[in-house]
């Protein structure tokens, strides 16, 4: 059993009940609090050597991306951030000036979304570990899942993709008033954040909408540090930018109606941050066909395919 | 710098904002949701060979404490749970089959409670560590914190104390039902649930509330555990019920006048529940003063002192 498979396991076994309008399986889970609001939450955990290395990651990037990587998932879901709490795992090997450097990392983070941290807790650990659960909110009208997408819906990435390794993963600024314009402005049919690669993420809103999608190579829109990493090999930076994961940028749905309504609201409002049509929703298999300049084309090479913790 | 410096260190540096009633320092966070509602969460981190072992300690078991403790924090500030979310560090040497066991163990218990998992992330780790984020409610006006302790207050704890390493640790009742009625019915002045032990939890209240306390040696309950693990030893089993943590019980003070009120309620709801009252808020400094059968006594010996995590 890999990690996804364990994941089908617990989600077939764990009981809902009324109060639970999304439960796991999406980038956040989503309860109802009363008629007007839904209590948005989200949990990610990184751990020494599997998500950073101490000797490489300076401990202000380690706490900034800690935060950055939940509010990534709270802006996929089109809300607003409200507080966070968080847990450490602390070996004897991590100093408290470098939890210091830690923490201001992350409140940095923080205080630009004007977001609290309202509690924690501490354990010792044989390894470095932070997991932060955050809180976000959003009226139920304006909710988007990974479920909606329909056929004839247009595909968009904000942003450009690939080479994330480079600087980007530790950087990003998470989408959250991009997320949260596309929730009250155009309603997504479904969204995600790109944190496993292009390809995966969208398979995920294929698999829970019981959708296809129809892409068009030419049209993604590969990042400078993807094409840096490939020393201009274009089919190599490309394949970066279809698989590399941690772009953390949005990838959603919207019906044919709300393509120019968008386009012009975007412009406006985001006239620098780039807004891509990489294809369309197409048939009812959850698998993607492949288009080059509207031909056929077969599947392009990928850098990775998917990782399982387990 | 210990963990207790650190975390003071964090409540000094950590902005609050209007939206949160409770921060950093109380059981659990409260945050402000609508006009008749509060959000209470509370977050908790067990790690293997810290918290338990896997050789000594059955996944169920592991499982069940890791939600259990959790609940004891939404109990001690009188609210009701509502969900959980869960963050797991897998090592390898965790197979698939062990954590089923105890997603098992932690689900019962769930159940028992009628509370969801809605969300959770896994990592890879070197030893496996379960990172448990709950949330509750409760209205505005039973929230209990650790601060609203006067002079005059009775002093009661529920069940018995000491010797929880026996056994209780892992099978304990976490006092929800109870902490749910104490708030409804008589409004504790304050209240924490016993994990650091008797004493180091009252001084918590003690030094929130800046007031001091009085208590009567001979009042305090011993459990027959901590009365078994001292082979009969009258002064030891009381050293035990003082200091030793993890009892998981309900530590809150009452008016006088509620004092009486409670006494009736309690009867009737948890006739298997002892009620003790073990002395009376007193004074301004937070510090404890000793008493026997209405005597000063000096301090008596405590089994242990303070656990700090760095």
């Amino acid at each position: 059993m890999n990690e996804f498979s364990f994941i089908e396991y617990l989600k077939k076994k764990i009981r809902s009940t009324g109060r639970v309008c999304v439960g796991i399986g999406d980038d956040a889970a989503v309860l109802s609090v009363d008629k007007e609001k839904r209590l948005v939450v989200s949990t990610d955990v990184i751990v020494e050597n599997v998500d950073f290395k101490l000797k490489t990651m300076s401990p202000e990037r380690i706490g900034r991306k800690a935060l950055a990587v939940n509010l990534s998932d709270i802006a996929a879901m089109g809300a607003m951030p409200t507080a966070f709490v968080i847990s450490i795992g602390k070996p004897a090997h991590i100093t408290t000036s470098w939890l210091k450097r830690f923490y201001n990392g992350l409140l940095v983070l923080a205080k630009q979304y004007d977001i609290p941290c309202i509690g924690g807790d501490f354990s010792r650990s044989k390894e470095f570990f932070a997991s932060i659960t955050i809180f976000g909110e959003i009226s139920p009208h304006q909710l988007v899942k990974r479920s909606g997408a329909k056929s004839g819906d247009w595909i968009a990435v904000t942003g450009s993709l690939g080479g994330s390794l480079l600087r980007h993963h530790y950087d990003f600024t998470p989408r959250i008033q991009e997320g949260s314009l596309l929730a009250r402005c155009v309603a997504p049919s479904a969204m995600i954040d790109i944190s496993d690669g292009l390809v995966q993420d969208l398979s995920h809103i294929l698999e829970a909408s019981k959708v296809g999608a129809a892409l068009d190579l030419e049209k993604i829109p590969i990042s400078l540090d993807a094409k840096k990493m490939c020393f201009g090999n274009k089919a190599k930076a490309l394949s970066r930018a279809l698989s590399d994961g941690e772009d953390f940028e949005l990838l959603f749905t919207v019906s044919s109606q709300k393509k120019k309504i968008l386009e012009n609201v975007w412009k406006k409002k985001f006239p620098k941050v780039p807004l891509t049509w990489i294809g369309k929703i197409d048939g009812e298999k959850p698998m993607i066909h492949w288009r080059c300049h509207g031909k056929t084309t077969r599947a392009p090479r990928l850098s990775q395919k998917g990782f399982s913790h387990f």
